[in-house]
């Protein structure tokens, strides 16, 4: 039983500090975008609809690499082959 | 015992963590953005509504990767696979 | 009754912990959007109404982030799934 | 008697740091933003009262944030659900 | 007598950092909001009266912050609930 | 069984945290990039294709650095090498 | 002896840290002060009164915060309670 | 069996880290690269042709220190020379 | 012996550790002061005598917080009440 | 054999963090170098040649030593001289 | 013997580092100080025997904080009560 | 054989970081240079003689510090005169 | 042989760290004074020779603090009081 | 033989580290006063002989605080005197 406890402890940590480490950055990124489109479009009204297809691709990308860390979270929570294999040896 | 405890024990300290380290990022980042946005508004008050569109936009995004470290606490917490598994196999 | 103890101070810690450091990205975040606030309002004295307004959306959306913080502390201290079950099967 | 001092020892450390940490964020906001806000009435003083109105709410949101964590401080010395527990059932 | 050495150690050690992590934030707060309230009154030397009020009110609110902090110190060392429970069982 | 479990739960953490700290990097400066993108635009909108262009290609240039780390991080939790070695050994 | 021991090790480390962690921030914050009230001298010296006045005020309440510190630095080293209670049953 | 174990998991942890703290650098540099091209592309579109090859030489040399990082955490998966000689010598 | 020792090893540590750490802020801030009324008085030469009286109390004020750590540090070296105590009772 | 897997643990170990730290000052300082010549070239078109000149010789300069860790890195892993001795001796 | 050892391994490491730390400050604050000063004679030549009398006077203070550590640095070893106790009473 | 493997492997990890860690001042201070200079030249393209002189004389000195780590990084891994002694003690 | 042994590692380490810590700040500050000198230099040509007077002096003051922790360094690996007392007394 | 290997151990770290650890600062430092040096020059060609010779006197001084790092570092290698103590005295 000791294995399945310990792949399962490692994994639940894991799968937290995956997200919260990796929301930080994403997070900070995408404010600054942001921040920038609304000083942007404050100078330029005109341009507001290229601005914001820009900075909607960049919020994508951005974006991207956040669901990087989501799916390596959900993985480890419910698709783990590790847990998997260690719970089908009986453990 | 010992399995289920260790379990619950690893899955309080990494919620708690998640959450409160996943908040920094998105919390700084709307920060800024709101900032910024009024800024803009008070440079060019006959675009308030165009840049308030922009800013709810750009707080949904940045707010959802809030809501993924919420998510995963809150998994954590109420629906955590392994605690699940060893509490059901008599721990 | 070893179970009980380590549940109750890994709980104890981490809801602190959650909370305090959990409110200073949200508290930073505020600061600023507040004293960007006051310089917008010095400004254009005339869009007082509509800053204003901006700003406690913003306000709203930050102080989110530190209500998870606070929610999530609080279930650790009154409403902790793990403490209720082990003290049910009696430690 | 042991889980007694555990739970006790932690809870005190607990307090100690969830305010002390959660008070460095707020301090800071506030500090930010009275700071703009004297150099807003600087620029504008024919509009202190708005000015001054505006800042006493963004200082209450700020200051409710530090409130969160005295809360959650004061409930660890003098409400400690753990603490009760363990000592009613004889420690 | 071991429970009531670690409790005093414990107190001993969360009372002196609770105070001095607790001091850092509202100090260099206070030092901004001075100085720039001295700026803002080199500035606007006629509003003297309106900023002095303002930075007054605003230490008042930043000051609270590391009393909250000097109050749990002062709780820990002279009114600590869990040395006088521990004291008053014989230890 | 040891080395199995021993693997398996290394591999769990690695994978983690290659993908949330190899995040912050490209995060942040696709965030930049971004960023001044939309101030780029807004000062010369007649270069807007010339600019996204580079955006483009600058941003698809930082993105591989994020996904070299994924690629590390799915390595390791479905094609390791370690582990298949040692699995297949009978462990 | 032990207990005295222990009590007394952790006193004189506590002790010391509190008051030189403590004094960082008072200390910078005066320097910033200052700083900043002689460049409004420097700008307005016709207010030099009002300054200075100002400048010793917020000098007064920022020290508090270094006062703060050295009390229960004193406290610790001459008026500890528990090393006192210690010492007083015979250690 | 444990020499194959200790250097197959020290391969692991260190083939993540690799790549996961060598990407920090060359992306937060290749943003700063093209934030900083964007910019001047905006300010001389006339040169965007020189501008364009002189970036696209410099994120060339930027990619190669990623790439020296990626080559390695390669090597210590895939053709690991410790790993095969202990594998070799029947570990 | 061996109270005697730990007392007198913790000592020297703290007594070091408090004047190191406790005059990196003080230094600092002086040095701000000093540098910043420089500044002043090659901008308003006619003021030299109020900006050296103000400088030379600011630096009094910062000082002390210096003097603080010092006082402490000396009183931990050569006024031990801990050391002294346990040395009369034969240690 | 003990040794021998030491010695291998350790080296893999080194020459990643070599690297993958190594890299770090050099990407930065390339981005700002290329950032920096991005701006010149765009100020002044007509001396392009000597600033992409000069930018070429510093790069080099730069690059040289991050091909420092990389040697060093890679005689770690391939031409290891304790390993090697290790080895040669029966390890 | 032993006392005698661990006092004078501690007292040698406090008295490094307690220098080597506390030099850090002053001479960063100096640096500035001494900055300023040549700023501040190159825009007011006619002032330079002020600058450099105030210069002199504050680089004095600054260089106080850093003679308080090297006086510890210096009682540490050559004049350690501590050790001296320990000596005296054969170990 | 232990005295041998200890010393390599500290002579394995030293040689490492010492080369990793000294290359990030260099490679930094490098790239400030090479950045400035070419902000030098395009500021002056009349004295890029003298610029690019006195650059590759600053680059010298920058170098040698980064010389020094790499041949100290050398030493240790070729010519150890610790491993040579206890390798020709027969370990 | 054990007491000698600890001395000498302590203070091996202890010289070495006092003057790699010791030297960051003074370099620091001594390239500030520098930087400064030459700016201030090319501002005001005619006063080259007060300023470079003015520099020396400052840069004697920076270096001195380098030379305490020199000083520190050579008597912790050359006269070492507690070394010699250890060694004279048989270790 | 022990003593001997832990000195050797402890000399090798102490070595590296020095060396690494003492080059950030100077080669900063350095870098600061080049790029100083060439804006300076850009300013004033006609000074250029008396920037570069105070840069070079400038260098000089900083490259001191470097070569006190080496020094130390050499001394620790070749003719460090615990070592020769311990190695004389049989180990």
């Amino acid at each position: 039983m000791d294995s399945l406890t310990l792949i399962g402890m490692v994994s639940v940590v894991t799968a937290g500090l995956t997200i919260s480490i990796g929301c930080i950055g994403p997070a900070l990124a995408e404010g600054r975008a942001v921040a920038q489109a609304l000083m942007a479009i404050a100078q330029q009204p005109d341009e507001a609809a290229t601005l914001t297809r820009t900075l909607f691709v960049g919020l994508a990308m951005i974006e991207s690499t956040a669901i990087y860390c989501f799916v390596v979270s959900m993985i480890l929570i419910f698709a783990n082959p590790f847990w998997d294999h260690v719970a089908a040896t009986g453990g």
